[in-house]
């Protein structure tokens, strides 16, 4: 996915040039994965879990929300590249991919932007 | 707006910790509004302009849209703090609220991050 980048991927042109259709059209998924507060939310527990993945057996009980509604939901933020599953045995495991959040990240920071930078830990710091 | 902050207003949490209720749905009425194609270019031609503001004529002949559904996705991108307008005249003129995109920047930054931190531009550049 493009998500807005350059031929190189690695320059933000959101704020800094006019967004051509095409790449706006990527991107726009992607926001739209995001901008539900239930999407919001599991993606901040599977993003913020210790172990870097969590079974869907520990997401439902955060929710008031029935199995195929959440299940809808995570399907939607994997669809859009901000989380990736794997099953095992009779369990669904879900862990972020932090790569989609990050060029989203970069995508929003303007030229002249500080407060990325500024919160973001030292570069070579892994996730 | 809160936009996922914490009390200080400076730590992003969508990455870091689970995201409350509340903070999701202030959250996510900010990505709902750059989730759709239309709105993410009128952003990106309202943020790269050099003047630092444009003119709503000068907007809309970039679009094969009316000019009402111009008006509404301005409307939308406004209600989600993403830019300001002022009438001035005639006709009403657009800047970015950069402080909005700077803050999700810092939301989708990760405590792993090096993307968003390696293309900003360093600290102290004001927009």
């Amino acid at each position: 996915m493009v998500l807005g980048q350059d031929a190189e991927g690695c320059c933000p042109t959101l704020l800094s040039a006019p967004m051509s259709e095409e790449q706006a059209v990527d991107l726009a998924k992607v926001f739209k994965a995001l901008g539900d507060p239930v999407r919001l939310r599991l993606l901040s527990i599977i993003a913020s879990r210790a172990g870097g993945e969590i079974c869907v057996c520990d997401l439902t009980p955060a929710f008031d929300l029935s199995q195929p509604t959440i299940s809808h939901h995570l399907k939607l933020l994997k669809q859009a590249g901000l989380i990736a599953s794997e099953r095992r045995g009779t369990w669904v495991y879900y862990r972020p991919l932090t790569e989609t959040t990050d060029k989203l990240a970069a995508v929003l920071t303007g030229p002249g932007s500080v407060v990325a930078a500024a919160s973001a830990e030292p570069a070579g710091a892994a996730s």
